[in-house]
């Protein structure tokens, strides 16, 4: 057997973590051979799905992108040009500020300012230390980098009001909207609704091929596609994504309540395993974090006897601020749900315990 | 039936040019169900392609990035920041400044100078009656807005020369280097080689998915990597274009010459029905452009009935300096060799000479 981690993934059968090992035969099945063809973007299957995006979140229009990236950008892009301000607000541990090599300085020439503190969430208090009068405000739900956390829903609509009162516009990275529903019992709309825009991707927790949607007023993301041309979005065909979105996302979304129950069903089963801690405990989506006691080579050992197994947990752990644990991030999806909290704790326990 | 053209095209079972109706259940079939895929542009497939494709083009290193237009901005900003100059030069028809809404401009903050004249090629005159050093000179090969012409090799080779004296990258814009390849008699790896960086595309004469090549130095294509990220091209998974594209390149790259000898076959048919052009004449490439002596409302009306018969042409005319004609192009691939030259010029007679 290869001692490689990386190369044993092709080979497991199943996954702690998502809906199972990313397989181009399970994807392509995701769209029909009679899919009904964009052309850059218009009509086809891409305007069936920001039909659809836009119907959910209750905003009046959307366009398909083929990244949150792109989408994330183009949007402060427009909110800014038309406020004629350059600042952008958000968590710092946002995917803005932390993995895209600050394109927004790069590209569109606004400043982005974190606002908080990296191991915590935003809190209004934090908002209203800001003087300067920002382009917008952007509110990750839930907070990925924080095993998945929300803001109280008081306080959620409490700092969307703060930035319509500086004149900000208020946007959801909703990456992980879905999960944030679940969260919140509320619907994709409801939340969706506090805010002037927001980005939906469907290739985390719906399971899709990359690709996401922007949703909000009409006049903005009709600028929104003006962008996507410019940054190079606006492909021939933009079908296979949109077709994989399209098929997956009403039948995955049905499951995110599923997906909760099990993310604190595990969080119980966990709960007295000696050098496991829960992050947040109880999960408040169907998304978790976890630091681990032990080691990155007992991690890496542990993650390679299990892959050798046939399942698939985690390529590396992430640091954890302690020096003498290991984090790592579970996303509940069907293949997490094959699994029973008690297996799914007898898996843990062999990262902590080894045998 | 539908006296909307474009409602009419998903129903054509033929069509002139290139390789027929785009259809998702032959894109589909391009991708093999064990394909490996790649993370984040990382490994399987697309490692494959840009490994295939820097082959092909001589070329030290390829990266694969969704589009075009982000490929060419990319590599722009890399020569532009490399050097601290920021204009770039190109012939006043080409994609960078006819279709990418000034992007050059308002995200990388480069300029664009059109060298040369709209209705004919770059000169090396043209060229040294630049005055400020540039950060790149573009050439695209062939030259799409004026029919698929080439430069001599001379001229060409002279260009290159001019670029590099004045201390700019000399960079190809390969969208059709594979037509060009045909063209000049010689390999993609010759005209490429003359070049610093080369751009090629999959999804017009190969017919793959959208998605593109940048080949070049490694240092460069590396920096290209981190522009792809920032742009948001580093998508999730990349594989389904670049799986695409590998299973159609070699088998279409093959066919080039007999494209071009069908384009001459189909001028020579042309050249005595009157109201016809065809430009150039004889073809340079596997393409041309035919100006019709006709008004665009009887352009549309031959158009309708051709795809009423199950033939689909084009959507519309392009406008041509003569108001009196209509101008269209003609890429040669599967489907057109489908039919003989006898039957395009059929085809032809009856937008110039309606019964």
């Amino acid at each position: 057997m290869p001692d490689d981690l990386e190369a044993l993934r092709a080979s497991c059968g199943r996954s702690l973590g998502g809906h199972g090992p990313t397989r181009a035969r399970d994807l392509l099945a995701t769209i029909g051979p009679e899919t009904a063809v964009d052309r850059y973007g218009d009509g086809g299957v891409v305007a069936e799905l920001e039909a659809e995006v836009s119907g959910l979140l209750g905003m009046p229009a959307a366009a398909y992108l083929p990244s949150g990236t792109m989408a994330q950008q183009a949007v402060l892009r427009v909110h800014a040009d038309r406020r004629g301000r350059r600042t952008v607000l958000f968590h710092p541990m946002c995917h803005l500020d932390r993995h895209e090599g600050r394109a927004l300085e790069r590209l569109h020439a606004l400043v982005g300012r974190p606002v908080g503190a990296d191991t915590r969430m935003i809190t209004l208090h934090d908002l209203e230390a800001v003087a300067e009068p920002a382009a917008a405000l952007v509110l990750e739900l839930p907070q990925r980098d924080l095993g998945g956390q929300l803001p109280s829903w008081e306080d959620l609509q409490a700092q969307v009001a703060w930035a319509r009162s500086t004149g900000a516009a208020a946007h959801l990275d909703g990456a992980r909207l879905w999960e944030a529903s679940a969260g919140y019992g509320r619907t994709p709309a409801e939340v969706a609704g506090l805010f002037d825009t927001a980005y939906v991707s469907f290739y985390k927790g719906i399971g899709a091929l990359a690709g996401c949607c922007l949703a909000g007023p009409q006049d903005v993301v009709e600028e929104v596609r003006e962008w996507r041309r410019r940054m190079g979005g606006t492909l021939f065909g933009l079908w296979p994504g949109a077709a994989s979105a399209l098929s997956l996302l009403r039948p995955r979304l049905a499951r995110m309540p599923a997906y909760l129950e099990h993310a604190r069903g595990i969080a119980d089963a966990l709960r007295d395993v000696e050098g496991v801690t829960v992050v947040p405990d109880p999960p408040q989506t169907p998304m978790l974090h976890l630091l681990l006691r032990t080691s990155p080579e007992a991690f890496k050992d542990t993650a390679l006897e299990l892959a050798r197994e046939g399942l698939w947990t985690w390529p590396a752990a992430m640091p954890a601020l302690d020096p003498g644990a290991s984090r790592v991030e579970l996303s509940i999806g069907e293949a997490t749900c094959a699994m029973s909290p008690e297996q799914v704790r007898e898996v843990l326990r062999r990262f902590v315990q080894p045998s």
